[in-house]
């Protein structure tokens, strides 16, 4: 049984002839933010590159690791399904998955073997040939009059969507609050009407659905213990603020 | 009723005090791919800049349609929903989100009005003031040993995934109450640490937490605009007992 980041493991990233090298690097740290390691470099036009390594920032090892070959057949070898990466339509490649669902295929087929996502040109994208090499296609939705993404922004991309297939989900611990207590909650609303009716705000007799409303307000926000006495302190205040109006005026 | 690519123009991507130029064009293509339209830069350190022009590429447009703000609050005005996007959890803010389903309640939210989505400096992030100041957080699932993505590589998932959810969004049951402007939301702070000071409950010289307890508590409930009024007629209410007891004193 392998894990969701072994899976992760199996993905390699192919780079065909980029001509920037800071797109290299931007894409090896697109690659280890999504716990992807394998970035592999077909014929890269200036590599290694100080532009690369800046652009890498702390994931200057997956940049490092990177295989660089010369030809797609050697960058390859060995997986069991390659996608390649195209905005438009290719005559020569039948299967298309949008990005969603090439990287659940691609999750899908790793328990059988390495799979590659392969990315050409920043100008041109993949050639014919490269394309062909393909066992399917795979776009990302965009806009119809503007579909240009960075290169390294669509490898983020893809490589984003792989890790959710992989259901990675990394992130927040859950939240640790004291709820407040039902009974705490209620005692401050009716302590909240005395108030209100104090102040003139609110009219008993004609009670309109001012407390109904404030109910679902707070109903909403779920109050914490500590913010129950933090509203209960505000009504003290003006309870004081009213009475010493009331002894002023006697 | 609105369409898909209607939708897409009232999401706001607000990116505050960003160091690199660069990452501020890469960003604009990042919106233009995806078909959204409003960027709004907050205290940019160096714009306008010719790394930015460079890096939009095809995305002059939505570049220089930015709109640069001196503070975040002039940013989000008329904003319904305020998302931030944050690497780490804050304890200021109640609500936190995945990237794929705050994309999903940002679209839901559109049907009120705009929905900003909100991004930190390169280095650090979100400030714990500018957290305050959204309803949500949002998080890209990534890496636990390394998810510090490039900040336009975070805009661009978080674009994408606005897209795929405005493009499934019919399925979503569209909002049934008008949200609180974030300009009401922030007269309303305003007007209750003024009377809360009034009221010697709050001491402006030592403000310990009481102002971001209370934002966090209101956003969490994610005020309604009729809410706001009745809060803000409690206060007005409050305020005239204050008078009164000060007339009363004289």
């Amino acid at each position: 049984m392998t894990t969701a980041e072994e899976r992760l493991t199996r993905i390699r990233i192919v780079l065909c002839q980029t001509s920037h090298p800071g797109n290299i690097g931007a894409a090896a740290r697109a690659l280890k933010t999504m716990g992807l390691a394998q970035l592999v470099l077909v014929a890269p036009q200036k590599y290694p590159h100080p532009d690369a390594t800046a652009r890498a920032s702390g994931a200057v090892d997956v940049l490092e690791a990177a295989r660089v070959c010369a030809t797609l057949d050697e960058a390859l070898a060995g997986c069991v399904l390659a996608i390649g990466l195209s905005a438009r339509h290719r005559e020569l490649v039948g299967q298309v998955w949008s990005a969603r669902e090439a990287a659940v295929e691609a999750i899908r087929h790793v328990s059988a073997g390495d799979v590659a996502l392969v990315f050409g040109t920043e100008m041109f994208g993949l050639t014919n040939d490269e394309a062909s090499r393909c066992q399917a296609l795979a776009y990302i939705p965009s806009n119809p009059d503007y579909g240009s993404l960075n290169l390294a922004a669509a490898v983020q991309v893809l490589a984003y969507e792989i890790r959710m297939a992989a259901a990675l989900v990394g992130g927040y611990a859950a939240l640790t609050y004291r709820p407040a207590a039902q009974d705490e909650i209620a005692g401050l609303h009716r302590h909240a009407a005395r108030t209100m009716r104090d102040l003139g705000f609110f009219n008993p007799e004609r009670p309109r659905r001012l407390l109904p409303r404030l109910r679902r307000l707070f109903s909403r926000t779920r109050l914490e213990h500590e913010e129950v006495n933090i509203l209960r302190g505000i009504l003290a205040s003006v309870d004081r603020a009213l009475k010493r109006a009331r002894s002023g005026k006697d």
